[in-house]
Formats: structure tokens, C-alpha cells, sequence
């Protein structure tokens, strides 16, 4: 058969293991599916860095248009990041008729919607699985594995930044802010960690698997986020004492006519499959009606694991071009006349159960404040836990709540926080127990 | 588009859920693909009994030769099992270049060869994710998303039955073969349990990935195969202790000139992510040079869950007739001329770490004579737990080795077994650490 010819825009870290494998692998590869893979151009502005890889000569230029404008590429492979350029350079390799390969998540979950219509009018295939959790391949279960399914809901650890801190200050008891210097230091998280740390990264691969798993249209700025920075290794160790631990868990929800998404925080129980996922590893448990909960974990970022994603999405597309079948799966999962929009719930319209913590004078009646303030907004309290006095004479009075609704639970701590025996700001962490694996 | 027409052969619980989510789900179905699935016929004995689906009248048909000799039919769906009508109605089918889609794993693992070959030569494709773990899509990530990847290892819990089982001896502390009636009881297991328990539904799926995988034919008999039947609660106890659960798990490994591929009850330690794959759960991690570890893990049998990897399969079939791709992805994930034939490690040539319970007469001295056999067979221990006396007089002695050679050990039972002192056969439970999710 023809060979496939490739042009890759950008050879950082990933773009580099993209090489690695064509180049190392390409036999294996070749005995796999019959399709010899050439990769024509890489452009890099750095067109002279040892990247470990053995190039043949020329094959590193610094212009990325060079690229878009060879007639005889077929496949480019997107890898700078960012929203501009490109986005750019997106469009107009689809203009051009060519497949594209890219794993840009915050590009997609913004203008994602507007790319996919360009690629569908152009009959050329848009392809993002390591756009979303590295090499387990996410968008393929649900455009393919799942397409009998009606997805009802999507719980995930999207974000390895996140996940190492936690683990961290769960194993080590150490401070956010001492994790999060392990993590800089490993190499795990940014000089500026706000993309990861506030669950902004996170959200983005929750607003492109929505999309995917419910056939909708997603306005971003709906999902609701909330980071990690403020989890404390005293709420850590007191939710363990309750059987919890705490993840930043991406959710969404499908209610019929409106869905949830949200990044937050998250209380799971122990023993709950999620729970186990450690370190930087990520994860998504999906429910479908029809399969009930499939569970997959793997490294969400990384070289070789997003490098394998991005592969796996040329071959795919190689596989498409031996076979004139471009556009074999419509980009989003669903026709593009049959793509609705739901609305997202908003946050305070949420039912939840929850996790307080309270701060107040060790005096009588205190308890009884508190109690009767959330009563009177319908939050029933599952169990009290009041932990040892404080030097300072003020103690920790800890509750989980039974299903609440998030307005009524702000009211409450807004009038439970202006009570005098109250001594600093509560603290509130949302709970989810409903996608065991059992 | 023109629908894609279906036969159904095989009407029982799967085939049931088969066509309801064809029947209920099409709609879903042809939004998200675009494609028409039209069931033409359904084979079954019995024509008449209530299925709770709503078929159109005169669907339902007592001889599966119709199906086979309706031009119109694209593809059959084989789910009557069994190696002999199965297998010569899925040859006639491809004959007549249909395209088939099946769960029969007893067939694939024995007669698989064949037929693929078959299969290959009339470009027709053959369909079989639902055969190896219900709904996990691990043929789908085997031959398509880790396509770059060399396959070093896969480690999974393939059997919903021993799973549940070896779950209930741990957890409610029974024997076997209570637990084995509360598995009949629940409807996990057959009135003759043999082909679960002992291991080979197991080794069946084994031989398909293994096949897979590496990209080679394989010998199913060779195979080492072991199942549960023999696992007592208190070696579960005593494994716990040492920090252990046992599962058992179906491993295989690429040596670069050989594989290993074996099944049987193994201890894995608490902690790694496959030990929290309780109840008839199924679950595999792969180790591929690229991904590192990739898990998966979900419903490995029952109705609704099968039948979601058999639609899958059915969808990526009809995704091929729109665009004319059959055969767009080898069946073996291998072009044929490359399938290669690699040599399974006899059973007594590996290397692994053991525990061993020697029941002995508690006499001072025994611990040495053993230990000295044990040494003379190169195998050394990393630690050694005696337990309580027994009322008779002998004891119990656990022991934990570090990696030895099977035929080594297996001559060193029988020294020890020899002895005066050894009271009961010894016990040898395998142990795999090297695979953990961290």
C-alpha cells in the first residue's frame, strides 16, 4: 500500500514521542495493519535540539505553513498547544482536505463545537482521543465501545497534578502547598499550576467527553469549578475517619432534560475502585444502561502514554484513508443535525450529600445552633462527629449531611458563619457515593 | 442510508438482550451512527416463548439455514455457542461473504485459526469483542488503541464466577463449596461449574488475547491452567495477613522469544488496583512499552452487558459496509503473512515468587529440614510465619519465597512431602507483585 504521509506541528515533549514510536516502531506497526507511515516534515521552531530520535535529514523544518501547504500530506498532527496559532493552522489544513491529529484540549472544549462542523463540511476527520486522559482511550469507548448505550453518568480523575497532591498530602500529611512543591519538583505540575490546581484542566476534558457522551453542544463557562488549593490534611484525615478520601472528581450527570458537570473537590468512599487510583494516574468509571459501570485507569499525560493516544488516532485515520472511509465516525458521536443543547444545572441546583466542618466555642447550645439552622433549609444530618478541643477553646464540630440542595446549604453556612460561637469560615467538601463497582 | 440487515442466531438470555437494544435503542442508535440496523430474522428453537421485546411479526424463525441462505442478510450474529453447529453455520456465513459477529470464546480459542484465516481469504470480517470479558472493550484497545505499543505483559481477572467466589471465601469467611452454592444460587454459575472453577473459561479468553497481543498463533493446550476448587479460607486469612489478596488471575508474558500464559490462583497484594475487582467483576491490566499500565475493568458476563459489546461490534461492521472497509482492521490485529508462531514456557520454566504451607509435626528441627531441602533447590525465603498449634499436634508453616524455579520447587515438594514429619500435602499458591498502578 501507498504510504501514509504524516506532517507533525510541534516536537516538544509529546510531538517527540510521537516520532519515537513512527520511527522506532514502525515495523511493528506496519505488520499491524498493513500501512506504511511516513512521517514527511516535523516543524519545530527548534530545528536543531538532540531530541534522541533518529530523523532522516530535512525532515525538521521550522515553518509549520510548509506543512499545510505539501499537497502530499495527509495527516497533520497537531502539537503546539495554545488557541491561536493553532487554531489557525486547524482550519486551514481542513480547507485543504487534510486529516488532523490533535490532543488540544483547551482548543477543543472551547472551539471544539466550530472545528468539528469546518472538519464534517470538509468530510475530513477531526481525531482528539489524547486530548482527553492520555492513553486510555476515552473517546473511542464512547463513540464506539458505547454507542448502543445511554450514557447516564461520567466520574473521573482528569487531572494527575491533582491527583499526586492529593495523594500526597493523604500518604505524607504534608500542606497543599508542600505537595504542590513535590509536584513542581517531580515535574509533575507548572511553574503557574492554575490551569491544574483549580480545575481548569479538568473541566475542559469533562466540557469534550460531555459533549460526546449525552450528542450535545457545551457552553464551557457553565460547568461549574471549583479547585484543589483549599483542602487541608486535617479534612483529608477526618475523612478518612469516615471512610472517605478526597479526589478532584470531574462528574456529569445525565437528568433527562438537563445534565450535570461539574469539577470539584469529591469525599468517595473507600473500597470504591476510584479511590485506588494513585498518584498521577487517572481514571473514568462510566455508567451506560446497558453495561452499568465501566471502569478504565491509565497515565493521563506523560510522553510515551499521550503519544501512544495520538498513534492510535493515526492509525485510525490511516486505516480510513486505505480505505476512501474519512469521516467513517461522525466527529462528535452523533450526526451533526441530531447534536442538541441541554442545559447544564447550575451548581446551587444541585442535590448532593455533604461533608461540614464547622469551627466554633466549645459552649453548650452551639451544636444546637447549627443543627437548627440547617434544619430550617432541610439539611438532614447524617452523623455529628466532634473532634478534640482545640488550645484556643474553640473545636471542630464535623457532619455528613444526607441529600441536600446546594442553595439551601449556602444559605445556611451564610447564617451559620455570621453566628458569634463560629470562628472561622466552614468548610464544606461534596460527597459521592453512587458509582461503586460492586 | 440503506439499512444494514441483521440475523440473529440464537434467541437466549444474550441474543434476548441483543435484540432490545436493537429493537429499543435504534433510534440512539442511528443518531449517533448515522446507519439503519434492521433485524431480518431471529433463529431460535423456540419461536414462541415471551422474550419481553416487542418483535415485528414474523422475525422470529426455528431454522438458523435462513439466515445463512438470505442474500439480503450483511451480517449474522452467532449466539447459539458450542463448537459444532457454531462452528459450521459461521463457516457457511463467510462462504456466502457475510459478516459475522460472535461471543463464542470456546470456539474462537480452539478453532479461531481457521476461521479468521478463512475469514481473511473472503475479505469478510469477523467480529468478536463480546468474547472475552462482556463489556470491557479489550479487543478493541488490543488492536487499535495500543497499535504502536509492544505488549509486555496483560494480568486479568477473566472469570466472573471464580471472582465472585473467591470473593465470598474472603469476605464471608466459607468454604469453596458453600461458596460455590451461593454462586449457583445467584444464578453466576452452571449446575456443572467445572469450566469456571477449574479455570478454562478463563484460559479460553487467555488464548485469544495472548494470540492477539503478540501477534501469533497459539497452541490452546499449552496453556497451564489451575483453577479455584482447592483455595481454602484459610490460606485466604493467612494471605491477608502477609498483606495479600488471591485472585485468579490469567497472566501472560512477552519474554521477546517466548511467552508465558498460565491461569491460576495468584496473591496480589492489597493496594494494587486489581485486588478491589470484587464480585463477578472482570478486569485486565496490560503493560505495553509505551502506555506503561492500562486497566480496564467491568461486567465480564450477563445479558445487557455482552449484548453492548456485541452491538459495538455490530456497529463497527456496518460503519465498514457504509464505506465499503471490510476488513479494515486485521482480524488477529496482524497482517496474516506476519502472524508468527512463539513457544509458551512450559509451566515448570518459570520464574515466580511462591507462598507454601507446610502442615508438620511441631517438633524442633522440622524447620530446619525443610528449610535445607528448600535450599538445596536454589529457593530462598523471604519470610516465615509458624501459626498456632493445632490440637493434634501439628502445625502449620507459611512461608514466602523469593523468585524460584518452578521445576525446583515442584522436586522440593516432593522431598518435603516425604518427610515423616510433613502431615499434609503442601500447599503453593503463586504470587505476582510487578504489576502495580502506581
Amino acid at each position: 500500500m501507498k504510504p501514509v504521509k504524516l506532517g507533525l506541528i510541534g516536537c516538544g515533549t509529546v510531538g517527540t514521542g510521537v516520532a519515537r514510536l513512527l520511527i522506532n516502531n514502525r515495523h511493528l506497526i506496519e505488520q499491524r495493519t498493513g500501512i506504511p507511515l511516513h512521517i514527511k516534515f516535523i516543524a519545530d521552531l527548534d530545528t536543531k535540539k538532540d531530541r534522541g530520535v533518529a530523523f532522516e535529514p530535512g525532515i525538521l523544518i521550522s515553518n509549520a505553513w510548509q506543512i499545510i501547504d505539501d499537497p502530499e500530506i495527509d495527516i497533520v498532527i497537531e502539537m503546539i498547544g495554545g488557541e491561536t496559532l493553532a487554531n489557525d493552522l486547524i482550519k486551514a489544513a481542513i480547507e485543504k482536505g487534510k486529516h488532523i491529529v490533535t490532543a488540544n484540549k483547551a482548543l477543543l472544549a472551547k472551539h471544539g463545537n466550530q472545528l468539528f462542523k469546518t472538519a464534517a463540511c470538509k468530510g475530513v476527520d477531526l481525531a482528539y482521543e489524547a486530548s482527553v486522559c492520555g492513553c486510555i482511550p476515552i473517546i473511542k469507548t464512547l463513540r464506539e465501545t458505547l454507542v448502543s448505550n445511554q450514557i447516564n453518568s461520567m466520574t473521573g480523575i482528569f487531572n494527575g497534578t491533582c491527583n499526586y497532591i492529593l495523594t500526597q498530602i493523604t500518604e505524607a500529611q504534608i500542606s497543599f502547598k508542600d505537595a504542590l512543591k513535590q509536584a513542581q519538583a517531580q515535574g509533575y505540575a507548572e511553574a503557574d499550576p492554575t490551569l491544574d490546581v483549580e480545575g481548569f484542566d479538568a473541566a475542559h476534558k469533562l466540557a469534550i467527553l460531555t459533549s460526546l457522551a449525552y450528542g450535545m453542544h457545551i457552553n464551557f463557562d457553565d460547568i461549574y469549578i471549583e479547585g484543589i488549593s483549599k483542602i487541608t490534611p486535617f479534612d483529608i484525615k477526618l475523612a478518612a475517619e469516615f471512610g472517605y478520601c478526597i479526589k478532584l472528581l470531574a462528574i456529569s450527570k445525565n437528568l433527562g432534560d438537563r445534565i450535570e458537570a461539574r469539577v470539584h473537590p469529591t469525599m468517595i468512599p473507600y473500597g470504591n475502585i476510584l479511590s485506588n487510583v494513585r498518584g498521577t494516574l487517572n481514571a473514568i468509571n462510566i455508567n451506560g444502561h446497558a453495561v452499568d459501570n465501566l471502569f478504565l485507569s491509565g497515565h493521563g499525560a506523560g510522553m510515551m502514554p499521550t503519544a501512544s493516544a495520538i498513534l492510535s488516532d493515526i492509525v485510525d485515520l490511516s486505516r480510513n484513508l486505505q480505505h476512501h472511509a474519512a469521516a467513517r465516525i461522525p466527529l462528535m458521536g452523533c450526526q451533526p443535525p441530531d447534536i442538541q443543547t441541554m442545559p447544564i444545572l447550575p451548581i446551587t441546583d444541585i442535590l448532593t450529600r455533604y461533608y461540614f466542618r464547622f469551627t466554633a466555642l466549645d459552649n453548650p447550645g452551639v451544636l444546637s445552633s447549627i443543627a437548627g439552622i440547617l434544619g430550617k433549609y432541610e439539611i438532614s444530618i447524617q452523623s455529628v462527629h466532634q473532634k478534640g478541643r482545640k488550645t484556643d477553646g474553640s473545636v471542630p464540630i464535623v457532619m455528613m449531611s444526607h441529600s441536600a440542595k446546594e442553595s439551601y446549604v449556602r444559605k445556611a453556612f451564610e447564617e451559620i458563619d455570621s453566628l458569634e460561637v463560629v470562628e472561622e469560615p466552614p468548610v464544606l467538601i461534596r460527597i459521592e457515593d453512587g458509582f461503586a463497582q460492586d
